[in-house]
């Protein structure tokens, strides 16, 4: 691969985390994910802002990428500063120091049956 | 964050509020939602036009995206200059006077268990 | 609004529809959708090709997107120059002479409960 | 057709093919697909890279997508080099020589109603 695939800022403008869900843990519990792909041959070291609708923004939360790696990150796992609060409208920006692509799913087991959604997420170089 | 994320307008095409639905109100009420994320340290003055298959858009709806938060939407809540009708196709257009982000999710709960879709907008600077 | 926004050309490389379904006629019928937003003041005239994975395209289907209008396009309904078979892959090109917006939402309905699907297309000026 | 829509290079950072499913095979299979549209009238060739999370990518894969065809790829079918091991998170490349489109589709039936997920994948010239 000769250069790595990707931007360097992105953005999921949409976020919620409901607070129960249905089926098996932790494969059916109700979760958030943003999937981001490295392909270069560096650590990508991304920082991860969490904004809300009624107070001061979150973070950074950081986490590593390895070099020609995909982690797939559950917001639900973040902690430190502190965790995302269940049941609460939230959007995210990342922002790496090498190029990386970012794609964002929710599965939703509230109900008998989950749902699926996903989207790439909004990339920038600026 | 040097330089805030998104673009000045955005397109929703797709746009359908169920009249109907099942499950606990109003997380389980059938909706559709525009996500809006402003990273930027000013208001974002944003106006919203809806569009229609059988008649001439409705608009501007106008709401106000605070400084560093994110604003998520519901269709169903607009009244002003008048509410969205149910079982219509609409599409929508956003116009910021700062850069924003903008992803639309839909909550189908008709049946029951209930269907997401979600989709970032298009944008664009021009 | 100022300019149109959108793009000439997009493209969806997904395309699907299942032969059967439950629920209620016609809202839960199976079935695939391009949503187009047209915010130009002029009439958007489409052609769309479908393509296949084993045969040579189809087209163009013409429909026309009355200026500030969006047209819910079912594939469903298409029939000229020869209805889209079920149950096949297929993927779909669209050429306007003014900018227009395309989303893509299939509703799968084989199951007892709807499934929802949807993405921005591939949008392009070239 | 003047000019191929699309781009030479594309990533899709989700990945993740359940072991189960239900309902009818190979229908309700659960599974990932690629949906690749090539509209110019060479053949693509497209070299697919695999990335995991804890170990070295896997690779290339190759497929041809006929001029004028889409190709409706289920990563479940993928054998050479290896096949993708199911309940494990991955990641996608897709390099062709000719312009394409790709989408990304997931059909989840683990449990009794399908769940569907889409979105277009990320695309560049790089």
């Amino acid at each position: 691969m000769n250069k790595p695939i990707g931007q360097t800022r992105w953005a999921i403008a949409e976020g919620y985390i409901p607070s129960w869900g249905n089926g098996p843990e932790p494969q059916f519990t109700s979760h958030e994910t943003a999937c981001m792909l490295n392909t270069s041959d560096q650590d990508a070291h991304v920082e991860i802002t969490i904004y809300f609708s009624d107070k001061e923004p979150v973070g950074p939360y950081r986490v590593t990428v390895p070099p020609r790696r995909t982690l797939h990150l559950r917001f639900n796992d973040l902690t430190d500063p502190e965790p995302i609060p269940r049941d609460t409208d939230y959007g995210s920006v990342f922002e790496s120091d090498v190029p990386i692509v970012v794609q964002h799913t929710r599965l939703d087991s509230r109900q008998s049956e989950n749902a699926l959604l996903s989207t790439i997420a909004y990339g920038s170089n600026d």
